[in-house]
């Protein structure tokens, strides 16, 4: 069973500038997250470009996650998907025998499921491969084009059975959906939600988790947001989500991808990140000295967080 | 200049059995929302199927929901778009002649505009017909496939200069452009909500103001959770919410649209609305003793509201 | 019953350098589309802008081009939807009224038919308005995102009973659909095709008619293309479809839409189109003049049609 | 350089009950092709579900289809892509080392390329890991979403230097970038055309390769359309056509998938491939009486091919 409460960072991949996985600075990268008080993390999802990296380097990836969090980090989550079933069902395997506390999938992306009972197919067949790890599904429809309901793939897993099943990470729009599932299930699962900038959004509808990559780099300003909605400060929660939009905004006027959100980690971290991997764009110096003045004019470094 | 907090009702267009208007209901009609404290209507929506009217019935829907809510009525909004720009003027150039406090136009939706300061002509273009009458955008990126930043339409709008301009009618799902709007602009112009079940979510984003269908019959719930939310009463907010949930749930179960929705509306308020016109399918008896048992079952009818 | 053989040009909507219509210049319009061959008009659809102007615009529209076609064209036919219902019917008594050979509309665009059933219902409410006037469903599924099949809409039609109908102006992607329809219905009834620049794939399916804007200008190319077809000279089809391609290959490389297409016929013609209506976008003099030397160098004005 | 005329059969994949690739079906397989006249292969496409199979397995795959088609197929193009593009540099480089006639590759899909030159980036990667085997880019918009010109990506392929590049599989919709392609660089590279059933609209354009999956089981029917369109028999043509279209129009009635297609193949050929992997649906035993009884009322068991 998984419930972890709070921050996420779906962490970001680095590599060297000839592109090859560089695993060193990943200590450094776990002491910038917990100096930030973000203490768990998703491995080579979205934010990680799990898809751009053979299966060999993302075991190599998740070895090193563990090992190099383990006393520091409390969750190390591995997204295994984004591949053919049989082969994640691979990486699952292995992300178990490390020790992992969660694997996630996205649905399969070539052939897409019809419908919320496929999907808690795949999910079973994830569980027959690692039985003792917790697994989210991971929801993203605007970019996997399947828009199932969550509500509806809960009870397709409770119906099929799905031991390990401990949720949906929901990167999605309808909130309808995303409130009636935290209603109805809870108590059982965890629902973490993918858009940072719309915190304040989830918060009252009981959401308590969130993965997201600007974690990676305004920790402590999202857990001063999540601070302040608890304690009734809705002035002060708003004042820093515009803040977290300010921030995001600079991101999506250089057309946000998971490189320029790479590179600005890089940029505000001190820890080289290295360029993306193909097909994402690598900004050249002159858009990245642009991005760092918006930043500075967004007050992202001399924050009041 | 147009400036309302709270509900706005997008009404339900009454017809006849045989699809004629049926303008007489609308006093009645009004007396069922003023007793849920509904004092603002949004007309010819999509609520209200403006775009299945004629240019004619419109005017006259226009002209009765006038006369029929002076004295009652705090707003009437008309929707004049959907249709060839220049009867759309015709429209706007009437609802001025007879007095309403707000119009409002969809953008054109056979030819689409490629970007906001399109948009933002359009605008113009309705300014120059009805020079008094407060203007709203109304902004429904998932049915028209006009995706632009609202943000940006307001820019494009103060560039080109419209004086009638008073904001936009949201019902989209980029909740961090929606707040960056009322942030920048919301001293200037209003910004009503559109998704009536994610109410709780832009409530703390400083959205005061709401326009939807469901306020029609379900008025009291909402200005409860409004006042809930003022109040601080996060939880009680949330039990609302979740009503209201439960509610829209059983119209989705029918694949919500203006019709069921309308056929909902004539059996909550016991106001005969009549069918919906072409395209949208009216519901058989059949079906709708089903929405009636479900919403009994949602707890609709004997509400803590 | 409507059965056309060959060229029908979509035609422009001629208006003055204010936008207003220019009903003055159709005379010599018909003119130059005779002296191609091309003998029927195909009034108010996309490339004639028909959503674009009032009620009152498209009766004059109508009025004048059965007028001054009487005569010298041998088929007008008039679009009369992109409107509600009832204002769409107001259109086609009109045409009925004034003698036009054929009517045609596209779907209802806000509120959109869920299946083709919903579609022969609104082609009967047509035939209601205009029970001489053979009727032609304008198939756009790229723009108006109703992608039924024509199949599936000829069955619903003959079971609903449409007496008036006629046919469908095909211009989808589906060929299968569009070959089985000739196939099934082809005696009955007529399915013009809508992208010129690939007519030489629909000849072999036995398509006999085309509806398209390029006839306005190139009708003496298309012409000959039909006629190297049917006397089996394929080398000299795929010749004259490689100079249609080129042509409508620099309206492309201009982000083709209506207004370029209309700039062009100016240019080409000689006769003068004026702007198009908003949201559609007016070409400056500087990207004509270019646009003016690639049509040379794509051969245009001195082709060897 | 690859230069094929004529049929590839898009093969599928057969496996055992239990889901385990059934290599030894596969000399059967061949033989069956080549009784059609069918002598090339594309594997591990969409039919063949390629996605769908671990590395481990599209290698054993490749090596089967290489040894038992040698002496007898004249080629084997291997799909390579739906994975990592380190994974799919692997396969390629197995696929060259056991001596394929062509690779091929989808674009990145869990991260799109923006445009043709990123996509040209993508195939230079894959000349890199494979540089004496020819590659075909495989062009799938609707299921992709990269929705590039084919006449950019070949501009961007000889822009940027890509040895091996020989063509594009083309299965899109936009038939004037077919042609166009084909008359630029239909003398250096092949555009083999993916969608069966529309055949004969491409044959007038220049088109002389085709892969799809009907040619498993239809070659005979296919091999004489061409036949017939190159002695100028276009109504024989226009038939056989027409009983591809009865035959495809099954498929379609049953939720063409590469599912039914693969059953039907068993149906056919009497050679068991096996069920679908995940998330295809498995059609059941009583669904496939009808798919049986529909294929024959279709002429499909005793053509006239």
């Amino acid at each position: 069973m998984l419930r972890i409460e709070g921050l996420i960072a779906a962490v970001f991949t680095p590599v060297k500038e000839n592109g090859d996985l560089n695993l060193d600075v990943i200590d450094q990268y776990i002491d910038h997250l917990v100096s930030q008080g973000v203490l768990n993390v998703f491995v080579g999802g979205s934010t990680g470009e799990g898809a751009s990296f053979s299966l060999a380097e993302r075991k190599q990836l998740t070895e090193k996650w563990v090992t190099a969090g383990s006393g520091k980090l409390q969750n190390v989550i591995v997204h295994v998907g984004g591949i053919s079933v049989p082969d994640s069902q691979d990486l699952a395997r292995h992300a178990e025998s490390v020790g992992v506390q969660g694997i996630s999938t996205l649905p399969t992306v070539v052939f897409k499921p019809k419908n919320a009972s496929k999907v808690a197919e795949h999910l079973k067949m994830l569980y027959d491969a690692a039985p003792k790890t917790p697994l989210l599904y991971y929801h993203l429809p605007g970019s996997t084009g399947v828009d199932i309901l969550i509500e509806d793939l809960v009870n397709a897993v409770e119906k099929l059975g799905v031991p390990t099943f401990s949720g949906v990470k929901f990167t999605g729009a309808n909130l309808k959906d995303f409130r009636r599932s935290i209603k109805l299930f809870g108590d059982k699962y965890m629902f973490p939600y993918g858009c940072d900038e719309q915190m304040l959004c989830v918060l009252p509808l009981g959401c308590r988790s969130f993965i997201g990559s600007t974690y990676n780099y305004a920790g402590h300003l999202y857990n001063k947001l999540i601070e302040s909605y608890k304690n009734g400060d809705m002035e002060m929660a708003l004042k820093l989500l515009d803040k977290s939009q300010s921030l995001v905004g600079v991101l999506f006027a250089h057309s946000f991808d998971s490189g320029i959100n790479k590179q600005v980690m890089s940029l505000v971290s001190g820890i080289n990140m290295g360029p993306p991997r193909h097909p994402i764009i690598y900004r050249q110096d002159d858009e990245m000295k642009k991005v760092r003045c918006e930043l500075e004019e967004a007050g992202f470094f001399n924050g009041i967080y």
